[in-house]
């Protein structure tokens, strides 16, 4: 080919004549929406119908992302385009995102929003943490999106929330906890590649060789753990502290828990196989996990322990902040939403 | 699922009633030789039918490797078992791997081989540079398996000889002048990340933050970019000097080549273009390509470019070593050879 | 000059008359004995007169390492040369310490011992982590060498035991919450770049693009803080992580605590800024502290803040762990030791 | 301390009463200045007068640059102030430089300019590559500082043109080879890392794990290169071409060079020992260099070697850019015009 594109290949086409579900993703030039674009290019039961972008309108996705290979140009948003798609998945900032979803709304479209502009039920915390709201007429429409915790709300859904990627983590980590009664204090300790912050995130000087905590006065994503660790039935405080780590993709939380009552190694571990047993993303691992383990896919690995001394729990969560953490949970919470197979395109 | 692994899943099940092919992957705990067992698992026209290990057997392989998901026990090398494959993709080092493939031949199946042990048109030249070869009989039945350069002799192989990672990149770079009859004194200037070295390559404390040269005195994969550029019409000489980056995966060729004549950079872009049009994994780009560009993809990215003062021209060519450079090019290959389209699996 | 080395200096040598304390560096082929041969090297009161290494005896300093620009060569471990230095700083293996120390104190010299060998003030619980102590009769002597917290204890000991990197930058972190009775339950998260495992500690496929906990089942710096931590003060329990960052040089303890009584942040910043007023290494910093803002240097840098809603403190310190962590720290100590002004040699 | 700085401390004092010339760091908060502005604080026979900055002045450089340790604000540049000094070093960007260097060179300070303003002799390249150049009365007064070509003349020069960083690199592994007239047509493929691009240079996610040639077009340092190699006795075309490394720190340069004759490996490495033999900041090595072996040192590592097929020769240097690419030479100079040791406050 004379172009830098994977030109559209019949391997990529539907193997049978079902039609496919169109989807648009909207805000696609950003590392999350360029990467949905892609799992939903390449996925068998969805047909991409557009991608758009405000500032790259008329390029190509494949020019800017070349890995992804996906050779289709992008386009304005134009409601009426792509208000004909069965589904969209909105990847613009925080507070851009709720007019947008609301029009795709307006015209049918099932919507899966990556920005936190519907993760929040209480639209007072929204307004403080993020502005006012653009959309609170939604806001009790919404399914937080985190799939192993919400799977069948989400099934039903409209629109859905697709979590942080902190939270993300963050909850797979201590959910068996706290839905066991078990989490009283909490202290999260996040890392997170640069990706996590998105394209222009960081000058490499200031991240090379470098590593150090930040958002300790109050990151955004405190109000969403805090919501749902609450609503699984946490009792205690939380604390959460992110990190920047000098890698692209990858995001671990620490977590460290004292306990409501004393438990044992055997019945830890025996109630996250429970719970996680027919997960079909969640990997319990013995050793702590490693970002790498993940990084490209859609898993969570999730580890458990007990200090001997003083009894407080462990729980780690490793995730790809642009799979697990965003783009890939969104393709499983839409796959749900379209009674596709959960893991369908994401394998 | 109760442990780290993306279970068997229907979705990577064929979507018709089609036979598979039916593969073995020999040596499938080094990076290449996992990758390919992945590349094979993941694919909608084969069958992955061994994973052996002769250290690991035993141990499954997305333990080994969870980023690759491959839910599969690794096995010893059962020549019986493995030999009822119809085709084997062989990843063991070099001069090892010429009694495997023998046998693998024997047993009639259809070899892909990841070792220089059938680059080397001449058996000499190997000795010297490998040591006493292990099945010299097969030498002249092998194909040299730079798909782009030598697709329909690849087709009817028996026996492909996968190229190394350098000479894939040098030679997609050069081919175009070479076969124009431009191409005089050359000198490549390769850079690699660590995984083209395998696993245990490089300690990290060497090669963080550092970058340098090696083989200087001669590197093994000297002789077979000269056999083949040779082959192709080339007629200088040809300096080839790798360095080593401080990177994972992707590899870079910056070759500086004096032109047999005057050439102008419109003949050569032309040029370029018309060898490379039909091409589904080379893309033309305007600007030097990043190695980035093509990670975790079976593209190669090339640029020339002709410098105003002195004529000299320039050519560079971007490829992930582990996938164009080593297991991706093996599937290329085994898709021609079992008579599958070129880019199944690999898009 | 003809070979890689810094030639023979003027410039590195004495500027006045005045004899310089002789020092021997005992294993100065590891990370941490290098450095500290270059840093008694270039130090303007001290003569570097031997340089020992079980390996690498005979080949030069500047060789193994040309950073460093030491032109010295190795030499065995020689009681009798090295014994008539004034001073050694012992940079061997946990275990082989224990008798080069105890044998340079019979002979008169003053030890600075990197090792954990005279760390841990109750032998019972050395013997539980290292095995059987080689000369417990010096327990009693060594002082523990975290400048800061016994800067007058170091300036009359013969033996310093020089802190574990982990518990420097933890302690440095708590040592003002400790002695102010405030600290109760603790989490230490702690992340460490590669150097912190020596020479040859992390393949670079393992580390690189990685980010994981280890040692979660007990990590041998855990009774070495716990020994100070309790020793300064802390009354609850206290949990340490150690996580390894894909860097060469760098550690961040993150470290949070459950205070014993309500405190406020202005109260805070007082106790900090009042405890570290007058200490020439240690900078008090608004914002959580960077690795990269220390590298090199023998500073840490310390943060402390306080969460509104839970009250749950936080305290952070970075350190260069082969400087501070280390070698550097060693020669804080060895200053003192000889009489010399604390910073010499380490701005 | 209750600040992140390293106070003023006697050990960083002149430890005799000579009295030490007084120098000026024009531009001091970007990379290559904030290094020169600490180079000249450690300095025994150099005083920091003033350390300046356009947009940072009222900051100190030790809250920029924690790291260098130098507790000094910055201050606006203010013509008088800053001309009291016996000597400025100049890094302010390419074209804003002449006028300010003019003006401190009728104010009698001897300078050290960083930039590329005074470095091209022939005023027309000048004004073609940077566009009209602001001082070119001053342009003959220069003398281009790659010291080890043109020591004597350094000593002597009131103005010195600091090379550039690729430049440097180049000249130090051919000036033997072009003084011996062996130099004919020349490739130099040159790498660097990021801070070779100032500060806000690189996004971290177009860098991390990538690697690409930039500038094929033509680099501003191309026309420097040829100035000096061709003054040194090469002969034939020179192609050089940069590439941009994902580390912070270091330059390597690999050159090959078809020679005007026959030569030999001995021969070179005769040729290459005489040349450097008496240089205290170049040294030969026999294996190709590596850029971590002259991290945060003056010193260039230089190895020459012969191909035996082709008799092309091969010649690598690894610098610091940051040093002996910019500050660190700088320094250099500034003892040879200052006539203080040409290694002092490098070592």
């Amino acid at each position: 080919m004379s172009e830098a594109s994977t030109a559209s290949d019949p391997a990529a086409q539907p193997l049978d004549g079902e039609p496919r579900a169109r989807v648009a993703v909207v805000g696609a030039t950003g590392l999350t929406g360029a990467l949905a674009a892609r799992l939903v290019w390449r996925h068998p039961g969805l047909e991409l119908v557009a991608a758009t972008s405000r500032c790259d309108a008329g390029r190509r996705l494949d020019e800017l992302y070349p890995q992804h290979g996906v050779p289709m140009a992008l386009t304005a948003l134009e409601p009426d385009a792509v208000g004909e798609a069965d589904a969209a998945i909105v990847a613009v900032p925080h507070g851009a995102s709720a007019p947008v979803v609301a029009d795709l709304r307006r015209r049918g479209a099932l919507v899966v929003d990556l920005s936190a502009d519907f993760r929040l039920r209480d639209q007072a915390t929204y307004d403080r943490v993020y502005g006012p709201h653009g959309a609170p007429e939604l806001l009790g429409d919404a399914v937080y999106g985190l799939t192993e915790l919400n799977r069948e709300r989400v099934r039903d859904a409209e629109l859905v929330a697709n979590p942080g990627c902190y939270p993300t983590a963050a909850l797979l980590a201590l959910a068996p906890l706290a839905e066991a009664g078990l989490c009283g204090d909490v202290v999260v300790d996040a890392k997170s590649g640069v990706s996590g912050a998105g394209r222009g995130g960081a000058d490499f000087a200031d991240v090379v060789e470098n590593f150090k905590a930040y958002g300790v006065e109050g990151h955004r994503h405190a109000p969403e753990l805090s919501q749902e660790l609450q609503a699984l039935g946490a009792a205690g405080a939380i604390t959460f502290v992110p990190h920047l780590l000098p890698i692209d993709q990858g995001l671990l939380t620490s977590c460290y828990v004292t306990p409501t009552r004393e438990t044992s190694h055997d019945e830890l571990v025996a109630l996250y196989e429970a719970r996680y047993a027919d997960e079909p993303f969640v990997g319990l691992v013995d050793a702590p996990p490693g970002v790498r383990d993940v990084r490209d896919t859609n898993a969570a690995h999730v580890c458990v322990a007990r200090e001997d001394g003083s009894g407080r729990l462990m729980a780690f969560c490793a995730i790809d902040n642009l799979w697990k953490g965003a783009a890939g949970q969104a393709i499983q919470n839409l796959n749900l939403v379209l009674d596709l197979p959960e893991t369908e395109g994401l394998l």
